[in-house]
């Protein structure tokens, strides 16, 4: 039987965001399948240019400016949201994206990064998935 | 042997809410059992009158305004909080009260919806269903 | 085989880390193994002194003030974070520190309380728990 790891990317927080993709990659890399479920503010950041701008979240609020998360993301050599997006679809993630959050937040197919999801569905696309997997987590 | 989704709503957040009961009752529409243990902020929202006021988070900030926001839902036909909580008891979903949230917040029965809640129980009363459970979720 | 609860704690919220500590403890006392994950702020927490000070969250804006948390968590007869991560080691819990926030945050093992960490690693690490584990959850 092949594992599973089925995530929900509600938040569109920085932190939370790596979180969700490096265990996601984590996942790929160890054998497993995975299906990111992004929804409200995660799906905000699926919009065009949305992996790159955003909410830094607290780590703005603990004094490390933006520039100094930058630079020690970069000395730690994690990856940019973009570049951890791109290994995951590259892997073979499966990427949904919530339907009732398009029609509540008023998003249309084009202002979303296309090339980046699989399918768009509702709450049953995520049952489906999660229900047949191991690793289940709301981020 | 019957598959269960088991989450533990600590969240207040409107937003939050809404993602745990589309996600119940999208569990119980596909055959599946579930258990929604109500914790912290939570519970506050199962007080009297606390499901339909209560904190609309970072909706409120995104600049879609309270009213905006119930007209999105109403357009794009999603249910009210209390709608979605009376499909979840009416398709047989369990619903678990925190007792230590209830002592630490002072909070009694009688301030509680107590037509909603199906028993009031400690950790333990949520790992027994947890365990048993294909997919659990912290929200 | 041996059930185990596997929970990434990423939040430093207080309300977040009794989330996290009493479903940790309740697994162990119902014959569960368990492994917590710490992570971005929650990993903040194992710096030395960090269970007791620290984001108050919520509890705070709500009008309940730090004094007055701790004397109703007394009343509630609930134990320090202090205590229940004692009682979590001394049960066989299992603490695991997230390397790459180590690099990103600038912490030392010096700087962490090290008496309570049983081995620091990458999201390799986690998942291995997470793919045996019943019950999943990231706080």
């Amino acid at each position: 039987m092949s594992e599973r790891t089925t995530i929900v990317v509600q938040s569109g927080d920085m932190d939370k965001l790596y979180s969700a993709l490096i265990i996601a990659n984590g996942s790929l890399a160890m054998g497993m399948e995975v299906s990111l479920y992004f929804t409200f503010w995660g799906l905000e950041r699926l919009k065009k240019g949305g992996l790159e701008r955003g909410p830094l979240s607290r780590m703005h609020l603990l004094g490390l400016g933006k520039w100094m998360v930058r630079r020690r993301m970069k000395a730690a050599r994690v990856a940019s949201l973009e570049r951890l997006m791109a290994d995951f679809r590259e892997l073979g993630g499966k990427v949904l994206a919530c339907e009732m959050t398009m029609e509540i937040m008023g998003i249309k197919r084009q202002d979303l990064r296309e090339d980046l999801i699989d399918a768009y569905g509702a709450v049953g696309s995520y049952i489906a998935d999660a229900r047949k997997s191991t690793v289940t987590l709301f981020i």
